[in-house]
């Protein structure tokens, strides 16, 4: 907990990588300036799963870019990676909590306003290291998804609480601006990063909107 | 490690569950004698499992009969399950038994000779507590395994280890005597409890058969 949340943060999507391995646009990202790294993969097995994170740590630790990973708590404790990414149908986050200890990075996705309102109940302070704002506009990357939350919607859970807010889903240069001045303190990439020739120029590009 | 792993070792499959809900299968084995129950789980969201896993334990518990969970280490973490089952392409075993720690029942399953093979070069006394042979007989439960060990295979491992067998695939009533006699100390049994009208009855049996 504590842990400063602030920048561009990139997810992972494998199958958008078309330019690069995903290692390598990690990398560049790391170059650019990503601010932090989530692995997310949903059809791998776990062995892969391990690897890819233990790949993706060796790539970011000499920059001191943290690395999360999606869901799943034991990839995260097998290759030292730094915390979990958790959406509502993942573990809960206490469980997370307690298992992980104070310094893990844990992030918990809100689809809804409805999923913050069930937060506070549970807790009004919550050792949370953000709030992810999802989706903040409709998308392609991820299926199934809730009614996109909008500017209004990040504006909403600004005035509602301390806690850093990552927003995510349809992300990019020519709204970036504006997703900050709402009240987001990061701003969670996939396909901009992914499927960039250049992951390392989107990455500044991104980064500058912060400045 | 060294935990007794003998006797009748329930592997679940929800979609088997005809007759009964998959807690009243596995409470029914654990009146018949089961000795050890596997959650296994493939298609499930994390939050689920994890809320099948609570729900297992608190039935075997009154029984102290230990609960494994395929494959994911954080599952059973969150549950507070007694150990894992680890495949070839879940996270190694020596990731496993650091996490989870000794007290933990951790199995790895063997699918050829060369995964016995490899297992020996990595560590010749590994702190495993049993290994499975998977499968014993061919079987629809399982899709992708590679071809079935037979009574020779389990003999042969036998042979080469001094660490508790475990027979898993297409055991039955009819052919549980001769895989013990070839040197198993566990049947691991799918179809035969989880789609039995009487689980607890089928478990009983299967347990005579180690008398």
């Amino acid at each position: 907990m504590g842990n400063k949340i602030r920048g561009v943060y990139l997810v992972t999507d494998r199958p958008l990588c078309h330019w690069h391995s995903l290692a390598e646009v990690v990398r560049q990202a790391a170059l650019g300036g990503v601010s932090l790294v989530q692995l997310r993969e949903k059809e791998t097995d776990s062995r892969e799963f391990f690897e890819l994170a233990k790949q993706l740590k060796e790539v970011l630790t000499p920059f001191q870019i943290p690395l999360l990973i999606n869901d799943r708590l034991d990839i995260c404790l097998a290759a030292g990676a730094d915390g979990v990414h958790l959406g509502q149908s993942d573990l809960p986050w206490r469980e997370a909590r307690r298992i992980l200890g104070n310094d893990a990075i844990i992030g918990l996705s809100l689809e809804t306003k409805e999923d913050f309102h069930s937060l506070m109940k549970i807790d009004p302070n919550p050792p949370l290291d953000y709030l992810a704002v999802s989706p903040v506009f409709d998308t392609e990357t991820k299926t199934n998804t809730k009614p996109a939350w909008g500017l209004t919607g990040v504006q909403w859970l600004r005035e509602k609480t301390t806690l850093p807010i990552v927003a995510i889903g349809g992300i990019k240069e020519s709204n970036a601006k504006e997703v900050i001045e709402a009240g987001a303190d990061s701003l969670a990439v996939v396909s901009a990063i992914c499927s960039a020739k250049d992951p390392k120029l989107t990455t500044e590009i991104l980064s500058t909107k912060f400045l």
